[in-house]
């Protein structure tokens, strides 16, 4: 078993054996969970990394899941803790002793300790609180005043600055006298007397220079500031954007109240997209860690919209029911009706909603991309029409039916193109989450405007 | 004009005046080259980031770009080029000259030299590689011997380095004495006599150790290598989940060749969400600039395979023509039908896809995923088997529709829930994207069985 769980540490390894290895890891935890083994639990746990660990406790069901922690608690750490999926975090921290947690917590950066415990309940926020010293406990409270998903959230507070008079040997030496010197740091951050950031310095500049050069003469050009309530989505997409390592942030008066790095940036930009992907999938923020009653608590409101709408579009079906009786053929070609023209939208709502949240669509191209959406539609629309109108005939025999369906066809994936991008442009203008609405507005535009073209058409034409 | 393209430079603003700015900035840039103000188009650049200038470039129509670039292409600098999105990309650099290029590739690091390389066409590549001095050509000449997406395409040439028995004073002047250091580095990687990584060091530890201390002694534990060979995306995913920073690339003797950066990890991420986002919505690869004409081309083959399932679904309903003739409440029904297992279908393919991606449903759990699926799919089933019943019999008052319905909805919904998962894994399983295929299986499975539970019953119980 060691030489397995050693390997497993290795990321050079080729992809499927990793995956294998992991999946014999995990299957040992269990076992040894089981067995109520907690050496072999330790074992398992030795070569792994904090990361993997957090994830091992994702992936095993609620029970191992306690009895895991039951036997080996105590190894759990801060780092661990900070990885661990909020959604199971919650019954993580439950079962740890005070003591464990506190210990657990103490060892954390303030930008952690703020991740942990915005998820938490009062009482266990509390618990956690009181195991810091009053320093720590103070930074972490002033950060959970910020607004959630803020910067000043994300940030760590511990930040090496300088003056801006120094030179490359001053700030050697500071750093040298300093053995608090944050756990991770890349940046010097310049700032004035009124602690206002104006300017930073990499470190491999700052190494590769002589003593008496200013820190002033080797600053970077990519150097910005960020609000403290800045959201952090913002944040990360400019670290992404403008390849930024270090993010100052500022308070209102422009003061230097501490740091982004990039990879909680990258961690943020990482759950956002999650959070995009569960949308446009119509689930709103859910995990595999959820049992069955959660997901389908978290999915059923999501499939009772999508209820009211079908209902919409049944409706208009109703309408026509007069033509459906007449002939049934226009039934046997509803599904293709709707198939194609929510395919259309869903196509054409990806680009834009996608296009939104990367801010390539903006008012200045809108117009554009909406005519190229309409245009593309209708030309699509128009190669299917022949397609369908064909098969229409040689299927049915009927001309007619094959006109109708090529006509539809077109009304339908026109309508698909625009409402593709018309819907979400109209959700970000009001605020919503294109994500999370788009889909269901699309769907419905395309199934009603498509069934009502289709059978509306039939009406006049075969009846 | 000034004042407000000052103003866009600073990312701190407010979001919606920040948007309201680009957007201002966008149309002045295209005023100035509809007049051929070459004077105002570099105005309006000059306080912009390269990444901005990039995005503008992206967001203008061709017409537009074409004009820019012919009045201030001489502006368009290396790091602009590697920020252009590839599907443009090919087109800004036909219209720069000889000249222009050369200068633009010559101050970059090799692997953004690369990043621009591997999307050109033969011809355009020579012409690059001819603007770079010997050794530069040599190392971009090696890296595109790497297979594509692989991390040696990804990684940068330039390291520092140090013999394992170094101090931190031999460090720091060896790299004072060097004026050629990386543009951008974070780590000291340690290397053996036979030029193989073994540990790394921080600036960070680095700066604020004494002299005399030796490098060995403050290494990082986070340190792991990557096989030059690997995947970009599964270096991307390590350095995200174990929070590197620098990430050390070697080759199949296990020597250093190269780093990996967390910002170029990062964006390597954001391309990959990208992809899966577009390829969950049926687009391929698809991005604001394309024309029409590409759009039409890209879309058609989707619609195309979405037409063939949907027929496939017609097909089923066609075997039930005497119920829905006898009946036409059926016909009016249906698209709840479709549309609910669709619905269901996708929300539980959307976390499965996801949770592949993210490595979190691993063969460790999928039995146990699978039965969850199978369970929620069946109690929101049931849910919406009461609701659709009792709709059944108030809209079309018949108890025996009401019933049918309701055990569609349960068959439906169950089925939905378990292909949601199934096809995603299988297709993992046969090294097949799921994100590419996986919603037209589900689809296709929800519509055909939905509709032959609904009317196979139907035929059944109604006639």
């Amino acid at each position: 078993m060691t030489d397995q769980t050693d390997t497993m540490d290795r990321p050079e390894d080729d992809t499927e054996d990793d995956y294998a290895l992991r999946n014999r890891v995990v299957a040992s935890a269990i076992q040894a969970a089981e067995d109520g083994d907690r050496a072999r639990l330790v074992q398992v746990f030795e070569p792994l990394h904090p990361a993997d660990i957090a994830d091992l406790l994702e992936q095993v069901n609620a029970e191992d899941r306690t009895q895991i922690l039951r036997l080996a608690g105590d190894y759990i750490d801060g780092e661990i803790l900070s990885e661990i999926d909020e959604d199971i975090r919650d019954s993580v921290v439950e079962t740890l002793s005070p003591a464990v947690l506190a210990e657990a917590v103490r060892e954390l950066e303030s930008d952690d300790v703020v991740d942990i415990l915005e998820d938490l309940d009062q009482l266990q926020q509390e618990a956690v609180l009181d195991a810091l010293d009053v320093v720590d406990r103070i930074a972490v409270e002033q950060a959970l005043a910020y607004p959630e998903f803020s910067a000043g959230r994300l940030m760590q507070r511990e930040v090496v600055i300088s003056p801006e008079h120094w030179s490359v040997g001053d700030a050697i030496d500071h750093m040298r006298a300093h053995t608090d010197l944050p756990e991770q740091f890349y940046h010097i951050v310049l700032v004035d007397p009124r602690h206002r950031p104006t300017a930073y310095v990499t470190l491999g500049r700052l190494m590769s220079s002589r003593r008496e050069v200013a820190l002033k003469d080797i600053t970077e050009e990519s150097f910005r500031t960020f609000d403290v309530t800045e959201d952090e989505g913002d944040v990360a997409y400019a670290i992404n954007q403008y390849h930024l390592i270090t993010a100052p942030v500022v308070d209102e008066d422009g003061r230097l109240v501490g740091v982004i790095l990039i990879d909680d940036a990258m961690a943020v930009l990482d759950e956002e997209h999650e959070e995009d992907v569960l949308r446009l999938g119509g689930v709103g923020d859910e995990s595999l860690s959820n049992s069955t009653f959660e997901i389908v608590k978290r999915r059923f409101p999501w499939l009772g919209i999508n209820l009211a709408t079908a209902i919409l579009a049944s409706i208009v079906i109703s309408i026509f029911e007069d033509v459906l009786q007449a002939v049934v053929a226009l039934a046997v070609l509803m599904p293709i009706v709707a198939s194609m023209g929510g395919n259309a939208g869903t196509q054409s709502m990806t680009v834009a909603v996608r296009a939104l949240a990367t801010r390539d669509l903006t008012g200045s191209n809108a117009l554009r991309v909406v005519r190229r959406e309409a245009a593309a539609g209708f030309l699509n629309g128009v190669i299917f029409a022949v397609v369908m109108g064909i098969v229409g005939v040689i299927w049915f025999g009927s001309p007619a039916i094959g006109f109708v369906i090529a006509v539809a066809m077109v009304v339908n994936l026109l309508v698909a193109g625009l409402s593709g991008v018309l819907v979400p442009l109209a959700l970000d203008k009001f605020g919503v989450d294109p994500a999370l609405a788009a889909g269901t507005f699309v769907t419905t535009v395309t199934d009603v405007v498509g069934f009502f073209a289709f059978l509306g058409l039939a009406s006049v034409v075969l009846l």
